[in-house]
């Protein structure tokens, strides 16, 4: 069979625009909004996409003045949707920083059961000191910890989905056994950031592990990805830097001793879509046009860790800002605005006006067959394996790329007419894990 | 209105007795199954019960050898069945030892927002070394510091839930203001165990807290339940007991000046259905004797505390065994079972057929009459505001309450025939929490 695209939707309310709640068609309680999920789920389900996924923080992560600020848990909300859609994976973020694993491996097993094994796991160890507030903590735990403590915790957690093998439950009411004692097992882990006993208390799920998810792009977050993620989501504003990415991870998954091809990777984008490509272009402004700059400025500040008032509307970035290594959290998402800032000589107020769309992704604009072509370009030139889907404006956004762009790539043979397996795993084309004890002999 | 009983069913995937799965009809995976969810709380649901519920704890708590010893997360299996069904009750148990409050507050109000205003939270402080070893503890904490942190755990869950203003969401488009900042609360606080900055990331929900549940029957836990209970759960094997139990909590509650009205106590019951008395007393004796002694002599010592080598299957108890005071966890239901086998005269092979089945909740058997008529009786006379129901077996078990029992009792006038109300507080007759900080001031 030849490669093929995969596809992710990017759930968030409205739309990933920040002023998109605000358009006279949008439900600006969508964010609370069971049905309207539902309804996201089922569209991407209908176009046969790999999966959707909800970003989290446990926290209140953006000014509630300026828009829907609440959130639901993720891994409750996808429990919901695993009811209300049938095939489409559910990857849900949860931050290693702020869980304990037993609770947070008993949670995703209990999610890969429930959806009969659709369950993603987007691992993010949680920048800002906000967070840490909430958690007993007066400052963020420093980068360097945060993901050691994460790599530790990805050892605890799969250990845990490994404690029960494949076949422990034998169900035998003859004899009144329900297990092999001897098939689930202890894990004894002894660390410096976790002590668990286990075994854990859900037998061995569908997937036996949710798909691995990371979207970290500093250096930290790629040698991370490329020990632990099965799929990797980034930010990427041009072809040549999708490019360099992908190499480099891949080079980085070879180098962790793994086959380059178990990950994939799926740079976000934009899409905005138009029937003449003026039409594209006049929708990207409009939202724009939404935007109110004196609020957008305090979050610019905030990335760069500047004070607001060194920013002004009409002039470009201040030279002198903090460097990446000066900044414990999203370190490589102020990198990514501020290259672009200077590559493109953008003054704050275009600055903000591309931020405020999506976010450091790129946009791709134009008409349905623009899109895919650019889709495919990307897709044929080592600059990604799908992409991770973030309409301006949602349901409007998902429901055009659905109907007008993916037949396209349908037709071109380059994305699934049907869904072929049925975990999220095998969406992706990606193995089963293997259980560390039965591979070790203990289980026998 | 007169006064109407409440209905919970207390979900347990085959049934209460131990031994259910291995019936011929069980499914013995059910445990694991969201369909056997599903239909049990339809059940419920068509025969107007207040609310289902799950127990849990963080640990593999039963002997996998001898039954289902996994289960799915119950916020996560509660959120699935919230699309499953709508108007009934999802109370789900968790660990205030064993979370942080911040995530579990956040947990709760998003179960209540896609519920539309179904959660309960039944508190428990997690009894045993075993749930401690998987949160890097060598042993559990002491009973009453358990109790101590489960305090103030409250004391944050319930800011957390204030901090949104009911009316802070105004959602303006034209003026680009969602929420009046000013309605959205730090909660600051800093106590003996926590320290949380708030606010949370989910605005208040549809009942504001969930349903407060409890069901410790410790002095600890009496006091706990009669400073912030409003639904208690017990097991009292006698009319009297209950009764006793009754009137001293609601004395507790009325003494931490709250309403005693405000407390809804549900005593839990087996009930073993049959055309005739002696129909449903061979259902009962069928089950006992699918009991392997030898496993369950292993349960009774941890219980008691002692070597199983000093408990004989056809003598009584011993008379030197551990008193509560030297248990730390699980006290009254030690106290209970020791009580019974003295009142009662039970050898140890009798005593473990009657735990099989109730597990110290008292069993009602007997036809449809009668088991309405011992209902009524206890409803009647200070025992109860309505059951806790766990069948031994499911979903017969549920079934034949549903179709048998039910019917009965609305045509006397106890139980409702139609939800009246919404939200699970509504259909147990509670009021909504008001928000701390309305009431102060500080949000205006």
């Amino acid at each position: 069979m030849s490669r093929r695209l995969h596809f992710n939707l990017f759930l968030h309310d409205t739309g990933h625009h920040e002023a998109s709640w605000r358009l006279p068609g949008s439900d600006p309680y969508a964010n609370l909004s069971l049905a309207a999920h539902q309804h996201l789920a089922r569209v991407a389900e209908d176009a046969k996409f790999d999966s959707v996924f909800l970003a989290d923080s446990p926290v209140l992560w953006s000014d509630p003045g300026r828009r829907p600020a609440g959130k639901l848990e993720p891994t409750l909300l996808l429990a919901a949707l695993a009811v209300s859609t049938s095939r489409i994976g559910l990857i849900a973020t949860a931050s290693t920083s702020y869980n304990e694993p037993y609770n947070l491996a008993r949670r995703f097993a209990s999610l890969d059961h429930l959806s009969g094994g659709r369950a993603g796991w987007n691992i993010v160890t949680t920048a800002g000191d906000a967070a840490a507030r909430n958690f007993g903590l007066a400052d963020q735990p420093l980068h360097r910890a945060r993901y050691e403590r994460a790599d530790e915790f990805l050892d605890v957690s799969t250990k845990l989905w490994d404690s029960w093998a494949d076949d422990a439950t034998i169900a035998d009411k003859q004899a009144g056994v329900h297990a092999l004692r001897d098939r689930v097992h202890e894990i004894g882990h002894e660390g410096d950031f976790f002590r668990v006993e286990g075994a854990l208390n859900v037998p061995r799920s569908p997937q036996a592990y949710p798909l691995l998810v990371q979207a970290g792009s500093s250096e930290d977050g790629k040698d991370f990805a490329a020990r632990w993620a099965e799929a990797v989501f980034t930010a990427q504003p041009t072809l040549a830097e999708s490019q360099a990415f992908y190499a480099d991870l891949k080079r980085r998954v070879a180098a962790a001793g793994r086959d380059p091809g178990h990950v994939v990777i799926l740079p976000g984008i934009v899409p905005v879509i138009g029937a003449t490509e003026a039409e594209a272009r006049e929708l990207d402004a409009e939202l724009d046009r939404l935007i109110a700059p004196r609020y957008a400025i305090g979050t610019l500040a905030h990335t760069l860790r500047v004070d607001p008032s060194v920013l002004h509307l009409d002039e470009p970035l201040p030279d002198d800002l903090p460097g990446e290594d000066e900044i414990e959290g999203a370190k490589s998402r102020r990198t990514l605005i501020v290259d672009w800032a200077r590559r493109e000589n953008l003054t704050v107020r275009q600055l903000i006006g591309k931020l405020g769309g999506g976010r450091g992704h790129r946009t791709f604009t134009g008409t349905p067959v623009q899109v895919a072509d650019t889709i495919q370009h990307y897709f044929d030139n080592g600059a990604a394996d799908g992409f991770n889907i973030m309409p301006a404006v949602l349901p409007s956004g998902i429901e055009a790329f659905a109907t007008e762009v993916v037949p396209i790539l349908q037709e071109r043979g380059l994305f699934r007419t049907e869904y072929e397996g049925s975990t999220l795993r095998e969406h992706y084309g990606l193995p089963r894990p293997a259980n560390r004890f039965a591979l070790q002999g203990v289980a026998r």
